[in-house]
């Protein structure tokens, strides 16, 4: 027998990890760079209210404050005794603050000059600027959070829609974590089970203890869900490209407007710096879409023209949804057959435009709209919705949904070791050996969680971070 | 005699001020606009911890919190209960904050549509968007901050080098204030006792009280000597233009790449949107400066390089330094003749460029440079602030200066009403008349500090704030 009791479960203990060292003093910006009334700069690290006594107007009730507590004064140079700015000092006392270490939250005046001068008197009693998801990752080690909750903390940063931002939230809120804890102890269960197994001779245990082919299973149907929803987190939580693609004057642009019109607020337009197609970005029910009206393919010999085409080739090659948009006072179905390139493309939606000046019937299969008087706009609205949801439920702000792909191959390998454990124990193959594929299913989730992660897996997951978080 | 008791010395009482309704709860992003670990709402008005109660997960918490405290919790959307962020809300008591009112500070993860989610429950809840300067106009409406202060918070909050920053700090701790009411008793004591000859019939007053020329001569001269800080804290507030010109190949990116490095970590490139110049930002020996890198005075007839050329002249007309940047390869005192009418220019520096490839002696009146090596640049860029600076001294960071024209006219306004006092005064005029010019300079100082203030006037300051200030 190849399979010893060395190979039996072992639920590792967290590894300490050494990508970051937790003993310096950290800071960084935590809010946006740019000019505003305010700026906060965190501090974070053991001793770290001590050290920063000399540079504050008011030591003692600097020393003396208690966690959360928020004091008025200036920051000054210790050299010259002026004052460098204005501040108000928030204290988070030793396992109270977002690090569950001693930390401060400076809040001052939001000028890049002024920023600079309090950052140069930091580091000059000793502290250090902190590296992308530095206090996430002390987080992270003190226990303050799992790592879902972690890869929460910059989905929810970086989420560009409300939904995505409250499916973000959810997993912050733990109920990730919650969910792949509860798997674990349905999987753990079958693991002592067979521990008990194992630690008794062959002859002395009876043969009728049935094996749990129903835990597992039901524990495998149960990732298999989880693992369902990645494609529309991913939806959700990165967005789509939509290509706007046809003639100039088909009407592209009047319905890029409407289409940005849906979610003004959130709306940020960005020019493309070559005058071949515009970019911005929208919401459309809830999916964060990057829209992108195209220079058209016009035939052109003009060098830069040549080159606006290649790139709307390369953009429509890259969409996930691409609307043709045709000018229906000029085309018919016979017309049509010249973009059958493009109608053949399942991402592609057919937009018969200009249904207002025109009583011609629109091409087979195609969406008709009057972009100027928005007549169509609610259906090809929901059919762009529909297509690029392939159908799939629209999450509610409540529902568990993962968008990490880290996240999706754990569980896929926790899933898979599962699928083998039972096809072994249905081969009746010892139990050492369905064994490893439950430790292996273990420690997928383990991983998933944090619970038991390599240095490489950490530095991964937080130098994706920003600085300041 | 014209003049009656009726236009005696009135020191005006406080107006007020309805521009802003201070009634209103009103919010506002903080911090700069932009995905990042944590932004800043700033809410403020009476009622507004009883009004935030309802959206937070912990209400009584909230409703007992100390002034100065933070509460770690969810906001929380009252209709469904389902959370909206995980936050630290700080609560600043009635008289205590920035804003003297009230007030209530939501740091929150800094996602843009988080961000929008809080701000639509905030206004549920009757709240209202704050309108630029709002919070700063309240401080100086409940006393917390003269005008001069309230200023100097939007100065540091633009300002853009340390130096600048430094100034615009003193003047909010007050050192503009101080010297301002130190001018205004000065004045007061001419004017009591000219109130006193007036309130005597002509023949009760001995003619033998002087008039105190000397007083009112050391007040002028205090104003005097603070309005002549006004072109200086204009350049390092402001900053100045320079421009970079002479033809393609002089090597001019390589000097403008050598300013740059002056004060790297403040530089920000910004590229002109046509392909006639280059816009940096730099800090040179304090003073902020825009460098701009022309396409050069090529002759051209495209009409996109005369464009260029065209707008070459306007920044040109518009610099405050110049510098003609020449190939020394290739010129001599006669070739440079064709340069003449830029040469003539005071504000023109001509940089001889290329030394290192020639022996040739640099033309007459010029700086010598390697732009490559970098030899010569040291004395050019002394040169630079030398006539930047207009030889005026560099001011430390603790001089005070002011860099705001409404203060630079009040202050000429209080001046020119004391040189007419005194002048009314060594004539013999009636008492009456020469208190008509004193309370003309009293009125200019309380406009300064805002004792004395109209709504257009707080609405001219207070309307070039940025929101959330």
């Amino acid at each position: 027998m190849i399979w010893t009791r060395a190979t039996r479960i072992r639920i590792l203990g967290r590894m300490n990890v050494h990508t970051y060292d937790t003993k310096d003093i950290i800071y960084a910006l935590a809010t946006a760079w740019g000019t505003a009334p305010i700026a906060v700069i965190r501090i974070s690290g053991q001793g770290c209210v001590e050290a920063l006594k000399p540079l504050f107007s008011r030591p003692e009730a600097l020393g003396a404050s208690a966690s959360h507590t928020v004091l008025h004064g200036d920051l000054i140079d210790p050299k010259y005794k002026n004052p460098i700015d204005e501040v108000l000092v928030t204290v988070f006392r030793d396992g109270r603050g977002y690090t569950g270490e001693e930390s401060v939250e400076i809040s001052c005046h939001g000028s890049i000059p002024g920023i600079e001068s309090i950052f140069a008197q930091l580091k000059d009693v000793g502290m250090r600027p902190a590296s992308p998801g530095e206090f996430t990752f002390r987080a992270f080690m003190h226990g303050r959070m799992d790592l879902t909750r972690a890869e929460a903390v910059m989905e929810i940063v970086s989420s560009q829609s409300r939904l995505s931002h409250s499916l973000a939230l959810g997993r912050l809120e733990g109920n990730l974590f919650s969910l792949i804890e509860e798997i674990k102890q349905q999987v753990l269960q079958v693991v002592s089970m067979v521990e008990l197994q194992l630690d008794y001779a062959e002859d002395e245990i009876a043969d009728d203890v049935a094996f749990p082919f129903e835990a597992l299973e039901e524990a495998k149907r149960r990732i298999d869900a989880l693992l369902s929803t990645y494609e529309m987190g991913k939806l959700y939580g990165e967005g789509a490209r939509v290509v706007l693609a046809g003639a100039t004057n088909a009407g592209k642009s009047t319905l890029f407007n409407l289409l940005l019109r849906e979610e003004r607020s959130i709306v940020s337009e960005v020019h493309g710096t070559t005058r071949d197609f515009i970019e911005s970005k929208t919401v459309l029910d809830g999916i964060p879409v990057r829209l992108y009206d195209t220079a058209g393919l016009r035939e052109s010999s003009d060098a830069i023209e040549m080159e606006g085409i290649r790139r709307t080739r390369k953009l429509l090659s890259e969409a996930d949804l691409i609307l043709l948009m045709l000018d229906g006072t000029e085309h018919d179905d016979t017309s049509v057959s010249q973009y059958r390139h493009l109608l053949e493309d399942p991402r592609c939606i057919l937009v018969w435009n200009k249904t207002d000046l025109t009583t011609k019937p629109p091409a087979k299969g195609s969406y008709p709209l009057s972009a100027k008087r928005g007549e169509g706009f609610a259906t090809l609205r929901d059919e762009m919705v529909r297509r690029l949801t392939k159908e799939t439920d629209r999450p509610d702000g409540q529902a568990l949904v993962i968008e990490s792909s880290r996240q999706r191959d754990e569980l896929k390998h926790a899933s898979d070791a599962l699928v083998r454990a039972v096809a072994l124990a249905r081969e009746e193959l010892p139990m050492d050996i369905v064994a490893v594929e439950l430790a292996e299913a273990l420690h997928a989730l383990g991983s998933l969680t944090g619970e038991v992660a390599s240095d490489d897996i950490l530095e991964r997951i937080f130098s994706r971070f920003c600085v300041g978080k």
